[in-house]
């Protein structure tokens, strides 16, 4: 094997909790042949990207090595891990593999992208394997918030690893495979030479708590309703809407599913037969029909996304269907981060409405989807691997990790986006480090995170816009006035005389006193009357515009 | 009395968690003599504000009455509490009623806005009462996360009104008064015809917990720390930063306070003599010289405001002093929604650095300054009032409280922003509705939230700002060709060529083939170039951008 080398590189998804994508490569160095597992995406925010559809990680480092590139295996139908296939699918050409529900998901985004979703391959749980160059592949089933959570199990010339994706250790997830101990145990029983491993939960010092304690609760307060029960999770974690289906038809409701993302997750789900026995469901249309107190929705919104059922019914009549006074709308999720306005405004709303909300009341109506710290120990010790590389986590995720296994007598190291992880020898060492980013998708075109693009309109937002327009006749003498715009500035200032006229007043006299040599020069034109212009601005209203200087000449 | 009678108006401050501002007032229906109960700020957002500075309530109602206006009581010096006075002080012009550390405060926002200091009145605490016109009010002490906070007393012709203001049942708040069960029980004694009464915390079940709580859980921290120790609280509660500081000097370290507030506020408390015994503190540039392991920093910026202490040291050296491997942070505080991802980026820069970084660890470094539900019982065990009115929350803060009084056997009513109530019966009826809002301070304007200045910001964030420029010559003929400029727009769209050059081929095409009656028609010009303008954008880009259009006419 001489100088060939197994490496790791996270090209999105470590150092951040989103857009997953990791490299995997075995062969000399620059030659390695590679593998991608995850190719996910990330919510864009007003915060750092107005405007913007879909954030993906920039993966130009793997499509200028796409020869090299064996194929791509998907552990799970979450968007974080699997939502940029499709539109990055023609840049890389390789096959996908990924179990059946999973599959069916990834499919739906090459379509959606006009891209061949036979390149979409099924493949068995382990121990069906895939070869894939110097690999052979397989899926291990392990349980998270979602049907078919997806462990990758690479067999490398160096040894074994595996690739945890997504898990909470849940021996009963109601809806997909147990995690089964005994399996792990016999599949890293010949030794695993590096686990890299879910982080985000390292932070919650008490074990994780399965899917099934929050059915009990919750069927509690199904049962104890008198009016409309509305309730809303995220689509994909089935296991939840199943409970939630479940509670109400045990309280003699009649369950509808409200929300494009719920429907399609549900079919999808039976589907493929990962969900069997779904209580019965009426479409909104009939559940409008129905006494509100023996009706029980499930709504998409659990995020308090603006378009989703939930804030559809907070705002009014949806469907059909109006909440009122008395009602019960139970959000059985956790508010991601960031998502907390959102939420609180639909609340809100709701409690405007006479409505009664009941969040996840400090865990009864919800469990997370993630492996806590002392799970994460015992997942250590299952596969005693002779090292970590903890990845799907913040910086603070990776790092804690990190220092929990060394204290625990492992090797570990902190690996974030763009850092090339050399696993041959007993340790992991840095190999290299490889430029990475972010790719918006903005309307319908790819940019850059850096290009300038969305900064200009956070500066706008922040600032307003001036735009000046001046026109200069063949001898370049000033034609006219100087002519302003506001977006999104005060129409009066400190002189309380229009802020515009007060501007043209400045940019005209400017113009009028400007030497010859000044006006001919379209650079030092445009600097000029933007100093002016912001200068103005500053005085008349404490702020300095973004300026566009727009100067016509006639010639 | 006949038909006189007594109201409540809050502007600001119900149905909302900021700019608190409630108005009084008793007389003759339209002829009140009122008084204001606080003016206090909100703080902007990306999402809804991006480029405001501060949020004030729209005061107009009370403007347009201010004749009949007798005075301003502040209860304490939280910004949603005071923060307005300095702006609105001049458009009002009556005395404002404080204690000494909140009055301290207050002046300060006067000075800072050119408004005269001595219309701040100093008040000693109840028994001591101010007349103003009908009402004789008082300023009863009562324990919340700041010196000094008050509630207020209003003696009426109907009887006696106890606004809360902010606050908790604290015996021992280790700076301030202790709340005093057997004074509120006096002061009530006599009924009390209305509780105006804090509501942010009722959906927190069990009993608050004291501010001494925390001390012995942060000393364990400090003592147990090998390198620098670094805390960030909010600056105005001196008790914290007290106990910090005292954990610190426990310990054996020198202790600095860095960032202006921070300094300002313990100078304050010190000067107004409700801090005593604070420990010695060293300014930065002596900690600076100090070795790392015998320091203990106390900073601002508990919420990741970018300009803070926490956020400067985050990102790198800061007053000669750099954060290090092993050195820990301590965010003795709570993140207030909607500033998650400023807090969790300053973590992950702690985390770069090596720092750990330490939460309120499920409430073992940071309580909560608010009533929680068994202590509004409580509160309202007390105080006995003939009805309750919830103030200082969302809308579902406001309705729970109403449930939960109404439960127990008492009037309340959910009032919100604009919602005049007629407190003069047995029952609170509503007896106007008035209309309110915010107003923005942008730069050193004062514009309305809804006069769509701030919505054509957002608008541009979202949807990027394209500016198309024509020239027309005396005979409305086009001069020229179409100009395009973009601001937060992608240079390329689907067909590959510039996306200003196929913009200005469209618009230039356009002209040519326009008839003469629309080129003379600046409404109609204006009209089809913003139209084709946006629909080129959507098929090469995939968006319809803001669109400015400068017509110029040469005539």
């Amino acid at each position: 094997m001489s100088n060939e080398r197994l490496i790791y590189l996270p090209l999105g998804g470590a150092g951040e909790i989103g857009m997953n994508a990791y490299v995997y490569g075995w062969g000399k160095p620059g030659k390695e042949r590679l593998i991608l597992v995850d190719l996910g995406v990330t919510f864009p925010d007003m915060e750092t990207s107005p405007g913007v559809n879909l954030i993906f990680p920039d993966i130009s480092w793997l499509v200028e090595r796409k020869d090299r590139l064996e194929a791509i295996f998907i552990t799970h139908a979450h968007e974080d891990h699997f939502g940029a296939v499709g539109h990055y699918w023609s840049r890389l050409g390789v096959p996908v593999y990924a179990r059946a529900f999973t599959a069916h998901h990834i499919r739906r985004k090459m379509i959606e992208n006009g891209q061949p979703e036979a390149e979409v391959k099924t493949v068995s749980p382990w121990p069906e394997v895939t070869k894939a160059g110097p690999f052979s592949v397989g899926v291990l089933p392990v349980s998270h918030s979602i049907p078919e959570g997806g462990s990758i199990v690479i067999d490398t010339p160096a040894g074994r690893v595996i690739h945890t994706g997504d898990f909470k250790l849940d021996e009963t997830p109601l809806v997909g495979e147990p995690f089964d101990a005994d399996l792990w145990a016999e599949v890293s029983k010949d030794g695993v030479k590096a686990l890299v491993c879910d982080s985000t939960n390292v932070f919650s010092q008490h074990p994780g708590r399965s899917e099934a304690t929050v059915g009990p609760e919750i069927e509690k307060l199904v049962a104890g309703a008198s009016k409309m029960v509305v309730a809303t999770t995220f689509a994909s974690n089935v296991a939840r809407v199943k409970t939630l289906a479940e509670a109400g038809k045990r309280a003699g409701r009649t369950v509808c599913l409200m929300g494009r993302a719920m429907q399609r997750m549900i079919e999808a789900s039976v589907e493929t037969g990962v969900l069997t026995d779904f209580p019965a469901t009426v479409p909104p249309e009939e559940a409008a029909k129905l006494p509100r107190e023996e009706l029980m929705l499930i709504v998409t919104g659990s995020q308090g996304e603006r378009r989703a059922a939930s804030a559809q019914l907070a705002r009014g009549k949806h469907m059909g269907i109006t909440l009122k006074e008395g009602d019960l709308f139970l959000f059985s999720s956790k508010t991601i981060p960031g998502n907390e306005n959102g939420v609180i405004r639909v609340m809100n709303q709701f409690s405007e409405r006479g409505v009664d909300v009941v969040d996840d009341n400090d865990g009864a109506y919800h469990v997370s989807g993630h492996a806590n710290r002392p799970d994460l120990e015992r997942m250590q010790d299952i596969v005693a691997p002779q090292m970590v590389i903890p990845m799907h986590g913040e910086h603070r995720h990776l790092r804690e990790l990190t220092k929990l296994t060394k204290e625990r007598g492992r090797a570990a190291i902190v690996a974030v986006n763009g850092t090339m992880i050399d696993l041959t020898g007993d340790e992991p060492v840095v190999a290299d480090y490889v430029e990475t980013g972010r790719t918006y998708l903005d309307g319908t075109v790819q940019i850059g995170a850096m290009d300038g693009i969305v900064r200009d309109r956070i500066r706008v937002a922040l600032n307003g816009h001036l735009v000046v327009s001046v026109i200069l006749d063949e001898d370049d003498e000033p034609l006219g006035e100087a002519w302003c715009e506001l977006k999104g500035l005060p129409e009066t200032g400190s002189s309380n005389a229009s802020l515009v006229d007060v501007l043209e007043a400045d940019l005209t006299q400017f113009l009028a006193r400007a030497g010859a040599k000044t006006l001919a020069d379209d650079d030092k034109l445009d600097t000029e009357l933007r100093r002016i212009a912001r200068n103005t601005c500053m005085s008349e209203i404490g702020r300095k515009p973004e300026v566009t200087v727009i100067v016509s000449r006639l010639s």
